[in-house]
C-alpha cells in the first residue's frame, strides 16, 4: 500500500515554518508496511487544494491531510476534499455538543463560526479529537482512503495513533517495513562506507542508506517482509554484521541519542560526573540534563568564561593560563581535575577551545578544541580541530567529550 | 512569477529527514517577489519523478528541484527532467576537468561514474558548482524556467545565491513581496490577536499572520507592491502601529534572537552576567553564550543539580532549602545573589525548578520554576507554571529569564 500526505497552510508555504508532522505520520505507516511515496505542501488555496487532493487520490492508496480544519475562512480542507470527490458536506449535529462544551469550560459562548466544524463529507467516520475543536475524517472512495487531520501535532498525534492505525492495520495487506537505525560518532562518512559496503552489498534487502549529520554518521537499515516477523527477521540477520564492522564508533542501536547512552551508562555503574565548559558554554551540562533523572548522576558544571573564573572557580594556576593560553592542553587538564576535585565525582570533564568567530590566531585557530576527561587513575586530553561555524564546533565539541565519557565507561574501558 | 520546489530523494520521505533546503530558497524568491505555491517531495524513482516535473512545468513559471544530481545510478533528476520535457542529454565535455581536478587533489582517480554529472540538458546553461561535482543546469522552456540544484545546502545555497538570483533578477517583473517578523515573549496567542486585530483588519497589504511557537509568539506582515520600494512602505506604514500594541512584549522588530537582544543591551551598556542553573542544567549559559563575542558580557556560570553544590558554590544557605526546598522562591533568589557576589558581575540569575518528569508533589508540581534576577538594588522572584514536557519547560524558563534581564535593562527599565 501506498501513501502520501498533503501539509495545508499557506505558513507552511514561508522562510519561516516547515511541516514535521508528516515525520510522525510516516514512522507509523512504515511500520505498518505502507510506504510514503510523496509529500506536498500546498497553502490555503481553494483552487490549488481541490487539484491536489484530486491528484493524490487519483494515485495513491492512502491520502492523509495535515490541516485546514479550524474554524475560520482560511481554512479550506473540508469544502476542497468535498470538490475533489464530488461528494456534499453535511452537518453532523452531533458534533456541536463537544465544540460548545470547549467553550463552555472556558467561560466563552461558542463563536458561530465554528459550526464550520461539524460538517461532514457524505459517507465519512468522524474522528473525535479531544485535543481540540477539529474533529478529523474517514472516507473510503472508490478503493482509496482519504483521512482528513488537523494541524497541530498535539490533536494530530494521538487522532491518528489511537484511531488512524487500528483502523489502518485493519486494510493494511499483511505486509511490513522495519527500519533500524545505528548511531556513530568519531568516524567519517567515507570511512563508514569502506567499513560496511562489503556487507550491504550482498543484501537487496533489508535496504542501507548512510546519512552524515554534525558530528554523527547515521546508518539506516530498512527491510521489507510480508509480515513483521519476517522484515524483523532480515534486520535481525543483518545488523550484526553491520554492528561488528564498525564497533566501538557506534554508541547507539536504538535510536538513543549520545546523551542518553552516556547516561545509562553512568547510571548502571553507579558513577558521577561534573563538567567545566569553556567554548562550549554550558552545551554538555544542558545536553546530560536533558535526560530525565539526571539528578542521579550529573553533580554540577561550571561555565568559565573569564580567565579569572576559571583560576578561582576550578584553582586553574594562572601560571598554566600564562604560560600555555587558556586554549590548551594543559588548561583543560586543570579544568578536568579542579572541576572532579570541588565536585568530588567519579569523573570530570574539561572543555576549552576557541569557538569563533573571532579569537582565532595562526597558533590557535578558529575550531581548535581540547576536551580533558579526568578519573580516579588519570586524565585524558584530546585536541581536535573542527570545521565549520560557532555553533557547529561547539556542538561537535560537545559530542567528542560525551564520546570519551561513553568510550572510557564501556565494559573493558576505552 | 509563482514558483514550485521540489526536493528529490528516498532519505526525504523516511522518518528521519526533512526538507530544509526550500526554506532558503523561499526567503530569496519572496524578496524577488517570486510566491511559492507549492513543495513537492518525491523519492528516487524514474516514474514518480518524471510525473513530477512535467506537472510542475505544467503549472508554474519557475520549478526548482533539488537533489538528484550526484553520479550514482540512485540520481535520477537530469534524466527524468529529459524524459518530462522531452529533451536530450548531452555530454558536455568542459565539466569533465573540473570534477577530474577536485579527485586529482585528493589523490584520487575520477571513477567513471562521475561521467555521469556531465550530462547536460539539451539548450541548458549549467551553473557551476565550486564546491562540489554536481554542476545544476538552467533551462528555459515554453516560457517556463526549470532549475537542477544539488542537494547539500553547502553547494545548494551559493549557487542559487550567486548565479540563480541574478538570473531571476532579469526575468522576474517589478514586483516584490517583503516581510516582517516581530518576536513577543510573555504573552498568549490570543491576548496578542486581541490587541493587534483592531489594526490588521484594516489593511488587506501587508497580510498579518500570527504564529505561536514555544515561549513565543511571532507577528508575521507580507506585503507586496509593484517593486521593493512600494512593498517596503506599505510595511513601514503598518509596523509601528502594530508594534506600538504590543509594547514591550516585542523583543525583535528584525529577526534577533531574544539572546541576541540580551546581548546587545548587555553591551551597550557595559554591563555583565553570570548565570546559577538548576532545572535548565546550563541551557541559559549555552543560550547566552551562543552570541559572537559573548564573553564581553558573560563571567561565567554554575550549573548546581545537587543541593550541596548549591550551597558549596552559591553560598545558598542550607537552611533555606531545608525550610523552603530547593524549589523555592528564597533559594532562587539566594542563588541568583550568590553568583552575582561570586562573579562580581552586574547582574546574577538563578533558576530552580521541577523539570520533569519525575520529583513533581502536588504543592510543587512538574513546571513550577522560580527564577531570580539580581542587581545592584535589588532582587526580583518570578514564580511560574510551565505546561509541556522535560525539554519544554526548560525552554520556557530560559526564555523568561532572557526576557527578565531584557526589560531590566531597557530605557526605564522593566
Amino acid at each position: 500500500m501506498n501513501a502520501e500526505i498533503i501539509a495545508i497552510g499557506s505558513e507552511l508555504l514561508t522562510p519561516h515554518r516547515t511541516d514535521t508532522n508528516s515525520l510522525f505520520l510516516t514512522e507509523h505507516l512504515n511500520r505498518l508496511g505502507v510506504d510514503v511515496v510523496y509529500k506536498t505542501v500546498v497553502g490555503d488555496d481553494r483552487e490549488r487544494l481541490t487539484a491536489t487532493l484530486a491528484l493524490a487520490l487519483s494515485r495513491s492508496d492512502l491520502v492523509l491531510s495535515i490541516g485546514g480544519l479550524g474554524p475560520t475562512g482560511d481554512d479550506l480542507t473540508r469544502e476542497c476534499a468535498a470538490a475533489a470527490l464530488g461528494r456534499e458536506l453535511r452537518r453532523d449535529d452531533s458534533l456541536v455538543e463537544p465544540i460548545a462544551a470547549r467553550f463552555r469550560k472556558r467561560g466563552l459562548p461558542m463563536p458561530e463560526i465554528n459550526l464550520r466544524q461539524t460538517l461532514v463529507l457524505d459517507g465519512a467516520v468522524v474522528l473525535p479529537n479531544p485535543n481540540g475543536t477539529a474533529p478529523g475524517q474517514w472516507l473510503e472512495h472508490h478503493g482509496r482512503i482519504l483521512v482528513l487531520l488537523p494541524g497541530p501535532p498535539r490533536e494530530l498525534c494521538p487522532m491518528f495513533e489511537n484511531l488512524c492505525v487500528p483502523l489502518l492495520r485493519e486494510k493494511v495487506p499483511p505486509a511490513a517495513i522495519r527500519t533500524r537505525v545505528l548511531r556513530l560518532t568519531g568516524i567519517t562518512e567515507s570511512a563508514t562506507e569502506e567499513r560496511i559496503a562489503p556487507i550491504y552489498t550482498q543484501y537487496r534487502n533489508p535496504v542501507t542508506t548512510i546519512l552524515a549529520t554534525l558530528g554523527e554518521i547515521q546508518i539506516h537499515l530498512k527491510s521489507f517482509g510480508k509480515d513483521e516477523a519476517e522484515a524483523q527477521a532480515r534486520l535481525e540477520e543483518m545488523f550484526p554484521r553491520i554492528e561488528a564492522a564498525v564497533g566501538k564508533y557506534a554508541f547507539s542501536r536504538c535510536g538513543e541519542s549520545l546523551e542518553e547512552v552516556a547516561a545509562s551508562l553512568l547510571r548502571s555503574q553507579g558513577h558521577t560526573v561534573a563538567v567545566a565548559e569553556s567554548c562550549t558554554g554550558g552545551l554538555l551540562a544542558e545536553r546530560l540534563t536533558s535526560v530525565a533523572g539526571s539528578s542521579s548522576y550529573f553533580w554540577g558544571g561550571m561555565v568559565c568564561y573569564d580567565n579569572q573564573a576559571k583560576m578561582d572557580w576550578l584553582d586553574v594556576p594562572a601560571e598554566a593560563i600564562e604560560t600555555h593560553g587558556a586554549v590548551s592542553e594543559k588548561v583543560a587538564q586543570a579544568m578536568a581535575e579542579g572541576i572532579r576535585r570541588r565536585a568530588g565525582t567519579s569523573w570530570g570533564i574539561g572543555i576549552t577551545g576557541v569557538a569563533g568567530p573571532g579569537g582565532g590566531t595562526p597558533d590557535k585557530p578558529v575550531g581548535l578544541v581540547y576536551v580533558a576527561l579526568a578519573g580516579k587513575r588519570e586524565t585524558k586530553v584530546l585536541e581536535r580541530r573542527y570545521p565549520g561555524e560557532r555553533a557547529t564546533v561547539r556542538w561537535q565539541a560537545s559530542q567528542s567529550a560525551l564520546d570519551m565519557l561513553r568510550r572510557v565507561l564501556l565494559p573493558g574501558g576505552d
